[in-house]
């Protein structure tokens, strides 16, 4: 059907769009709820992220990938998944198992391995050979913080190594990377984040719709936004339009990004 | 099937019901999790508001609709996308839309916008023209807090211009209007709503666990109450009946709504 | 389609079987989510409780049992039904219907209603003339906690009855039995458990991811998970293997359970 279009608001582009990007995380979702959230919101959909592991335990994982792809969203491995192969010395049958299996995507992380961000680079450039690359920063634990300058110089590095895209973490659950344990949000990392340029090939994973909200405030409607609950891709566009309260207002507002 | 008749229980009204109604908030679900929840649950349900804006940007809206409809379940509006248009100038516009698509009734409210009280029953008189009206009491925000004088005075106020019920602000988090930020309920709120009189024509949003049981135990098996996930509908009945651990034992007590 | 194998990973038996067992809570959830979950981990699951009483009151009931024992999952009766059937002098014609509408388990505890462990055990004796019987121990009131003996007492006594698993509560919520208010293990509780022997035949309900890698940490890839929401089998099989960053590592580990 038609949508309505009574009301001005904030620009969005359209797919294959290069801003506003929107990337969900499946944490392991049924097919079934996975044609339902196509059907409805694959317009504003971007990148379809198997979270971590769930790629390799899936028995629908092939018709799955179908699915989004014929949907026009980018499928992505997730990070998780790399790092155990490569602590395995399985880096490259991972990478060409997921190319096989069909992935576009694949992220590249050092969020939880032993891996030096040399170590990380040589990954990256592995991958960028088949794949293009998602590259993510930040630790998973809250004990192993990246200083402000480590977030700047590994999103750079991460680019010069071939990730086309960089990730900043957060997880499923908001609470580490660039948050606080409580889920408020570290300004200290976003701002080494944007010292590192080119914030519109920045994604930032926000699970909780209050980091979604914060981050269309910062950077605009079009800012890109990761790890959203694919549950949530609806309720995430009309956050991004003004149409929620937490964004009201911003529908007369034509913001940067 | 038939369902069971061992157990006594309290008695639930038939649909279309006065009191009891369950009102759930659906904040973007898809057609597929629609279906299975109306399959199961459509005897427990009496309205269905697609929340804030997310009828605006869905695709499926038409279609959800008349799948809602069919299994005599009231369609209604989010209030938050009146606030937007009327914000704009639209209300006409966004009323003619939404009655256009087959809403049955709209959600009336002044959450966010600078909306006075006397505009907003100008807005519900417009509105009862052609829906039944929910009209809302209660800020979005927890730092415009209405005083208890406010709550009882709205609430009359919106039924003299035209509301059939009145729903008590809660949002979809269950932390604000008549909850406190913990979620805890507000009874010097719940007071000040008792005073307008009506209580059955009043429903309490309690999107948690905990809050419908609270008010279960306070107003009997049979309060209205709103803002329930769809994926709690089933969950919700068993509460209010006593096939909880949370409202055990009261399915030996009758109780007055 | 079949499963990647280029990574080590702990050995995981196979259906059916006797531990290792992921025991899903349904909180009332509809066929096509449920259908959607049997098709992608069926083979991941064990034991399928319908929670409380849920059961009662879904009129999709026969429906959902069948689809359920088709993928060879087995189907539990929530134990606070049976609870409130008790109470009422019901408690034959709860278990006369369990078996009519074609359950294959029933949970029986003492959580809520004022129940002696004596007629507990009268209980789990009655229902395991005609059902298998997982016994839950614990309360589901945190200020009624049992003492480290009486769960000890309580887990020798229920198996001398006739159950032949014990659950340890936790709730859907993770946040009273072996858990303090904020989610975090009691160790004494589950020292407490350990004392009676036998832990292969104990399940434990972890709703929280945290609770989740905490047991798997503790007791290994195998050890049996209960109340497991069912949206979370594919995350939880993930998590068993150290295909998630909480459990990473645990993939070179072969554990003792």
């Amino acid at each position: 059907m038609m949508l309505p279009t009574f009301l001005e608001l904030p620009p969005r582009p359209g797919k294959p769009r290069a801003t506003g990007m929107t990337h969900v995380l499946d944490n392991g979702i049924d097919l079934q709820t996975v044609t339902g959230v196509l059907d409805a919101a694959a317009d504003y959909l971007d990148v379809w992220k198997l979270g971590w592991g769930t790629a390799y335990v899936d028995p629908t994982l092939s018709e799955k990938l179908t699915l989004i792809a014929d949907h026009d969203v980018r499928t992505c491995l997730g990070g998780t998944m790399l790092e155990v192969a490569w602590a395995q010395g399985k880096a490259s049958e991972c990478l060409a198992w997921a190319h096989d299996v069909g992935f576009a995507s694949v992220e590249v992380s050092r969020g939880v391995a032993a891996m030096e961000v040399s170590e990380k680079h040589d990954l990256i450039r592995r991958a960028a050979r088949s794949f293009a690359v998602f590259s993510e920063v930040g630790r998973k634990d809250s004990q192993e913080e990246l200083s402000s300058r480590q977030w700047t110089d590994e999103i750079i590095g991460d680019r010069a190594a071939g990730a086309q895209w960089v990730i900043a973490e957060g997880r499923e659950s908001g609470s580490v990377g660039v948050y606080r344990a409580d889920g408020s949000v570290r300004t200290d990392v976003v701002a080494a984040i944007s010292r590192a340029g080119g914030i519109e090939s920045i994604l930032f994973e926000t699970p909780q719709k209050d980091q979604q909200a914060w981050f269309i405030h910062e950077f605009g409607p079009n800012v890109n936004l990761a790890n959203v609950a694919a549950s949530d891709a609806i309720a995430l566009e009309t956050l991004r339009v003004g149409l929620r309260a937490d964004t009201f207002g911003l529908s007369r507002q034509w913001l940067p990004i």
